[in-house]
């Protein structure tokens, strides 16, 4: 029997590549749709590219029929997220794409964003949404965390060279390349197509984004002490794709190593041969995350350089595969889809 | 059982979209790998795209065990295609892919391509691709010539309505913006990315486009009389898409309505509500056709707009379409997948 | 002695090419500047582009001491535009980019903007813009109304045909594709990257487009009889650009000489030789025209593709070029920069 | 008078931004044009953007006669540059492109070019063109290697910091994003849309990239002691422009300020209030430089980013900014044009 799906926060892109995904998953069935501020519209005026599948329409998410519901995934904007979640029924499983449960520190998250947590118990029960790290937890979870999609791409550059001692902590440089649709669908100046086509700018530069929050909770408890990256993200012409440029001190060889032996048995991260460097190219579209490494001309240095698709793998790639955890289901179901190229 | 499936002209990017449908379709597997240029290689070097895939290499065509194989796509140049076709065993089904079984007049093939036919028995007995116009006779060929792909789209936006009389035949023009990947791989200075981004430009203007050849043959033969439309091609910044813009005499409303009957048992072909006009963002990726009409200021004068994915619906998953009736499956059986949007 | 300029819109796309352009013109100078939503802002923080640049603070048109000012530019929305202007001092030079002195007929205006003029014998007074054709009328005007930058397109690839009675004027069709600059600052989800980039639409599709208004008031006037034409403007994924490919009836080899002869001793206008076709690519940034004329192989049809800069020659060139003739400068001072390539 | 020009090896966009520059410059006019694989054919027809102009044909360079010419740009490859240049008359006045001349040790340019340089007094002889930092030696010079394109933005960035000894020289980083005409107009694979287009990659990583040669030379001389840093180009789907975003140790402020007393009276050189970033959208097309200080959470690091547009401040734009100087005239002349925005 195919589970029945909630989302709530629908007429977002990261809601609409749920419902991409979704449509192709033998395993889950779009039951119930929500999006307060367009609710009463069909999907096929609100995104026209799901036109052919027979949708629910948008609806305000307090008359979805949570009983009949096996999964939620709300994609609402942090802060709106954390108020609806703490009214839906106590038993529902729920993965939240949002920011509002990544970080388990209260006093973090009023750091980085700036108002006291709504929902400090559901904070604490929430479990890291990073697949390959909190497997077991997370299909077990009833509430699960969505990384940040810059989060989740430094962390598969480094989490198994910080577990496993080979490179340095203390001059960490985390360069990301980010395409525009991380940015969502809200009407900004800078994200019109003739401000952000043909140029490109670094933002947020010096260690002001939210995501170094996630950074610095995960590198810390991996390492057992404090540690602080930099982190520079960059707005790049493109609509999909993350390439983190990543700079450590280490011995090269060991860095590849440590990524081949760590990642062997991952269904979807392939590690390039020692030398060659991946392109958001070559993953845009799905749920795989290429990484390279290469050594310096400086001894001692190395270069991780990691790509993914922000809005699948970064975002609602891995919210299905984390609800397949927690429904049962295999972890790779209606996952496996090949990238699109060209 | 799997189909056991070979691809001749793997390298380039109809082959690449080839692996891609294949890759998730449930009926069919890539048995072998074919590209004279570039045989030894690996598909993840040639298409890192396919890194996650297990892969034959690929190898010289003559070297396929086509005993084992059920069906085989031909994804050549044309010209090169009669020649290595001619050569497959003589019960191989076959779906090709390019020009040259498009056409069974060997005149008009000369007209068109400029030299005679290297195998104009194959020509008689190849079937025009364009499943839904030619589904029984392609479910019984063994061999089927994949169309044009502006060919296809602007048969989408007219054929109903030359069969059905309610359009002039003597003033159709069609105006087509074509992106990029339909010129191939191909290494000329216009389709460089510093050329091409950002500018747009109209080519093979005034009755040259080899397509015309299909236009002619298909519509002459639905209207039992010689028509001659007007086509112009221009190529725009964007590596998949085709947008027809298909200027009529007739009236709108019944053109329409011709488009409603024509197409309501289509699955992959969606008539928007009069009025509504198509994008090629809301079919990229994927095999679906989006068709538009509206009526113009201008009395007994309709527009017909069509959208599809060039390399997918008008070129590699017609193709599949096509295998799929050949070899028993169900017809939209790994061509359901939702486009990519963003 | 230069003359001292002010701008009245400054804050959106055609204000910054009117600072563009004037910035490197010898015989005008930037002595005002207005945008009432952004008084009090710098131009640097505004466009960050005009940085290097010595210019006025933003203020509120109010606060323009008209008394030094010797031409105007009015790069305001329709409506605004009308009533601004018709507070302006009255024998201001004024050159009008909005669309409310385009059409004089103020019946036509209501009909085509919804509303009635509120400023009718400014309309009565006001010269079409367009340089090549009002050339005189420009030289001794007060008041210059810029054409739209479809219409100005058009025009140019037809208004010849139609004075030298070379065409048919019952079936003439303009198909266009417009660069995303056309539609402004504004901030539509339409026009976000993630939104446009990649793929591409008709829109305002049956003659709804208002530009159609000007064609309608231009072709009769010429023509001495009514002339209604069909034009269909499409969306591309560029900044800059209006490439219009013409539909018509005719010898196209009388066609091509009409336009050689025309254009013969325009600065800014560039035949190509028959057969050839523009590109976008190679007006961009610049005030140039290219027109190229092919024949097609249904006898007695012609085409004619025009491409040219909507923000330059479709706009702010256009009104520079017209504000050096209203000034006494050199027609086209400070306007003969080559196009940006690539 | 103005002073007679010749550029050698037109035919590629170095060469063609040239004649775009010289096209609006009151002290230079074209006099020849040599593209020895294009010799015989307009510019008309290599570049329609430069149609308007009246420049004379291409030529071998072996044709063009020197006697009359004030000052040669040599756009050639690397290697064949040399040959050329060592051939040329010996008073003749020459700006070479290629990265011929860059490196003054005939040892570091093996290492990094791969062949015994073939003009080794020549080499010598030439001055380096970063024209802000060797201003005085270019006006007297006979012979000007323009710089590496991303040399030279590295180079702003650094420079000043490393003269004025604010920053650490051991773990200087640069990460640069790349617009596709700095690979030129030669037909690669990967320079395709249909590659390039929606993606994005790092290439040359771990100091392979040869640009790393000018920063060792020009580093090492100006920190008396070798500095070595780590430089990872990316290639960016745009056109133009080069970001370098540049990792340091030093104290934020103290950086900022070095840099505002560095460039105070630089007139293509904008740096921007402390914590504000560049963008390559307000350079392109222009000679400016636009360069931003930001201070990180951790203290102690700085990060310095510069925008630039790679074909023009980056190329073609210095090369006449230091042919201005060895001619005479004034520096900025033909250079103060805006950048092209949107």
């Amino acid at each position: 029997m195919t589970k029945k799906i909630a989302i709530i926060g629908a007429s977002g892109y990261t809601g609409a590549e749920l419902i991409r995904l979704i449509a192709s998953h033998p395993g889950m069935e779009v039951a119930a749709l929500a999006a307060n501020s367009k609710a009463g519209q069909s999907m096929a005026s609100v995104f026209p590219f799901l036109r052919h599948l027979d949708l629910p329409d948008l609806v305000i998410w307090e008359q979805i029929d949570f009983a009949r519901i096996d999964l939620c995934f709300c994609a609402l904007p942090h802060k709106t997220s954390q108020e609806v979640i703490s009214q839906l029924p106590a038993e529902m499983k729920i993965v939240d794409l949002s920011a509002d449960f990544r970080l388990r520190d209260p006093a973090d998250y009023k750091n980085w964003y700036g108002n006291d947590h709504a929902a400090v118990e559901m904070q604490q029960e929430a479990v890291y949404g990073l697949t390959e790290f909190y497997r077991d937890r997370i299909a077990g979870a009833r509430l699960v965390a969505g990384t940040g999609c810059n989060a989740a791409t430094g962390q598969y550059s480094l989490r198994p060279l910080i577990q496993a001692g080979v490179i340095g902590l203390d001059d960490i440089i985390l360069d990301m390349k980010c395409a525009v649709s991380g940015a969502g669908r809200s009407l900004k100046e800078n994200l019109l197509h003739a401000e952000l086509s043909e140029g490109y700018n670094a933002y947020a530069v010096g260690g002001q984004h939210r995501h170094l929050g996630e950074f610095d909770q995960e590198f810390s408890a991996l390492a057992g002490r404090p540690v602080r990256v930099q982190f520079t993200p960059h707005l790049i012409p493109a609509n999909r794709g993350i390439l983190s440029t990543g700079y450590v001190s280490g011995d090269a060889k060991a860095v590849h190593e440590t990524m081949l032996r760590a990642y062997a048995d991952e269904p979807f991260i392939e590690v390039l041969p020692f030398g060659e460097t991946p392109s958001t190219h070559h993953v845009r579209g799905s749920n795989f995350v290429h990484l390279g490494v290469t050594g310096d001309r400086i001894e001692g240095r190395a270069i991780v350089v990691a790509a993914l698709d922000n809005l699948c793998k970064g975002s609602s790639g891995q919210a299905v595969q984390n609800a397949n955890l927690m429904l049962g289901l295999p972890e790779t179901q209606g996952l496996m889809a090949a990238p699109l190229f060209p």
